[in-house]
């Protein structure tokens, strides 16, 4: 009998990370970081797993999304389906219905990436390979055909993507080694949430250089005068050598943001993050003008690749922060590591959250061994918060993610973690509602 | 007892206008005009109206996410709420947990849109007054008020704002005299769908003329010798003198829709419409470049006052397209009004779907009496489909809207047709069921 999909799970869980506010920045005061938890059944017994990260209240509406989108998964082939998760991308994204409620950006999308990463999870678990070794075991012409290039033949064709993949295809088994050995360059945002205090900042700065760091990040954009003091405190115990991001998560306009980021350009940031709305490509661009020679970097939040095609068609950004659950799937990320490529401009990568390290560390040394074939500037974002839930979580060594062998996307969470944070009714959630 | 908001209901409501390909286009063969409606109720018994317009599919999504962010209306004391329908606005629009999953754009930015246009309508009931003319009595001060300049300040400053509205109210009252008298210019798409053979293209070509308008659209983008012989057909039954906008629905890339258009050029059409995704600001720009003095539109997919300012400020378009449902409610379009009218660009509304054109007249005709104060270069769609759901459907006559006078803002859908097309259980979808 062929084999199909015969169910899709959808769970909300959520995690109380408000309580100690992890994850706090200026637009997030109190995140409770959350999924929308999707499981792809196969009449085999295979599962695919993958994830929409959210933060707290709405994961409901995002499970909503994705159990609609689930409806146009269920019941088919898989060998089709993990031959070719393009053709689902494209289905899932162009559904002429729901395509009104996006197109291509917020819930609906982001159910439809979720779906789609499931999917080349259960793909790579049958191949066998962590799923950044099944991409970059594929073709120049296999990874073409699995981009929508309609909305970007201004700035990429098929013809260029395909000469970029081929000239990345001779040094892949070489540096497909080298990650192996050596893994892939990490930067930590665990010392700079805003609502730590000044002496746990001073004492989680010194233990990120200790661990081998050389790239921490600081959350700014609440009060100058704190992050006056702050940037000063972590320059302080980091030393010179050691970049300190920041990231203001969207808290400023554009006048507003030169003007802050002027204060603290003394302290010598390695980038500023976020300065301004996801959406605003121009302002991007008049930030990253008036503050030139200081990078600009942006992405967790930038909802599709025609947004990114943009942040570079316009010199808008110095650093691509690619999300792996923001945008449609692996499929469209791999149109945005293409573009980036294309304008040699480094990725990223954005993670923390539930599961974003785990999901997206697969993109990053995809792009290293087949797109970009270089680390050069480049770092994946690592907060060591609610890793222990995942059946293979990211492991870091030296200040450098390890690079994963399971086989799948390591987007899998453990059964027991399921049941105790699923809300409303885990018991994570039932002793905070009786409390 | 202080009134408060006491409840809200929020229903699934869809028409089944596929049967008949009515609203069909190049990116929708076949919409189930369909919405998300909202009723506010408070306890002193009194209501207000909203919805938010979707296309049939992912409804079910839309009320989700419209249930989840009502919780935060209901309780409210309702005079504060109506004194004030920004307050509610920047807070549904800046819940700091929700917003991860717009931010601002896509299924819960229309839920929150849906939600303040309520309130704007149940304001209206209590002033006695047609939204336009409540808005009309305003103050400029008041205005600018309701306006979140958070992103918008490099382009517009509240005290250019102010400026604005101050120099157009002088003539504010007998603006309003006019429109109560001859109406606002109206344009209909009703000719020009997709999936309507020659001859019904020809037919309601001719009627439109005879009906008054001055401006029809036709829907392109599927074949291009069918658009040819289609764009033919139309001009020879209107004649030199009626404008013929196209609308392409998004279908194209950059390349394709300057290759495209270019064919076109030789009817003289008015503007073309959606060339390309929404979100390719500088893409509508570089269309616009290559097929000048052609006029570029687009807006009803255009997700928040961000993505208008930059298309104003790139010179992307020609004409702003503003929605009543796709945005954060009439707080969000005054913004945009407001910015239009800074960068001197006519407001031609999107309407027809379900309630679009009920909604939208009150910007429109608001805007002509204290924003732009102008008629010039300015129509608002009107497509000529289930008006007779709505307690005060919106009336043309001479091929323009007759101003609306009952209160509110027109967004009511009598209690029949409620029942009768809710999804799935109302008897038009059970039929369609055993069918």
């Amino acid at each position: 009998m062929t084999e199909r999909i015969s169910s899709v799970d959808v769970l909300d869980v959520r995690f109380p990370t408000s309580r100690h506010r992890d994850g706090s920045d200026a637009m997030n005061p109190f995140p409770d970081y959350s999924a929308a938890y999707v499981v792809l059944h196969t009449s085999a017994g295979a599962t695919g797993h993958g994830l929409v990260f959210t933060v707290g209240r709405g994961t409901e509406i995002q499970v909503a999304a994705v159990r609609s989108l689930a409806a146009m998964v269920i019941g088919r082939p898989v060998d089709a389906l993990v031959a070719d998760p393009g053709a689902l991308a494209r289905q899932l994204i162009g559904d002429s219905q729901i395509r009104w409620l996006g197109p291509e950006k917020g819930v609906v999308h982001m159910a439809a990436g979720g779906l789609v990463n499931a999917v080349w999870d259960l793909a790579a678990r049958r191949a066998g390979r962590p799923l950044w070794q099944l991409l970059a075991s594929l073709s120049p012409e296999a990874l073409v055909a699995q981009v929508d290039f309609r909305y970007l033949r201004d700035a990429l064709t098929e013809d260029e993507a395909l000469q970029l993949l081929q000239a990345a295809a001779p040094g892949r088994a070489e540096r497909q080694r080298r990650l192996l050995e050596d893994g892939y360059p990490a930067y930590t945002t665990t010392p700079g949430w805003l609502g730590y205090d000044d002496q746990k900042l001073e004492r989680l700065c010194a233990e990120a250089v200790d661990a081998g760091y050389r790239l921490i990040k600081l959350k700014v954009g609440g009060n100058l005068a704190d992050d006056v003091r702050r940037m000063g405190i972590a320059r302080q115990a980091v030393g010179p050598a050691i970049g300190i991001a920041v990231d203001a998560n969207q808290i400023w306009g554009v006048p507003d943001a030169i003007r802050w980021m002027r204060e603290l350009s003394r302290f010598d940031p390695y980038w500023i993050e976020e300065p301004t709305s996801p959406d605003d490509v121009l302002g991007h661009a008049a930030v990253r003008r008036a503050l030139a020679p200081m990078k600009v970097a942006t992405g967790e939040h930038v909802h599709n690749a025609v947004m990114f095609k943009q942040l570079l068609q316009a010199g808008a950004v110095d650093v691509v922060q690619i999300d792996a659950c923001r945008v449609g799937g692996v499929n469209e990320n791999l149109a945005i590591l293409l573009l980036a490529a294309k304008f040699g401009v480094p990725v990223c990568p954005h993670a923390g959250g539930v599961g974003l390290c785990e999901l997206v560390q697969h993109l990053a040394l995809f792009d290293f061994t087949a797109v970009s074939a270089t680390m050069e500037n480049r770092f994946i974002e690592y907060v060591d918060h609610l890793h222990e839930h995942f059946t293979d979580p990211v492991r870091i060594r030296g200040g450098r993610y390890v690079a994963p062998t399971a086989p799948g996307m390591s987007a899998q969470i453990v059964p027991a973690s399921l049941a105790a944070y699923r809300f409303p009714d885990g018991p994570a959630w039932a002793i905070e509602e009786a409390a």
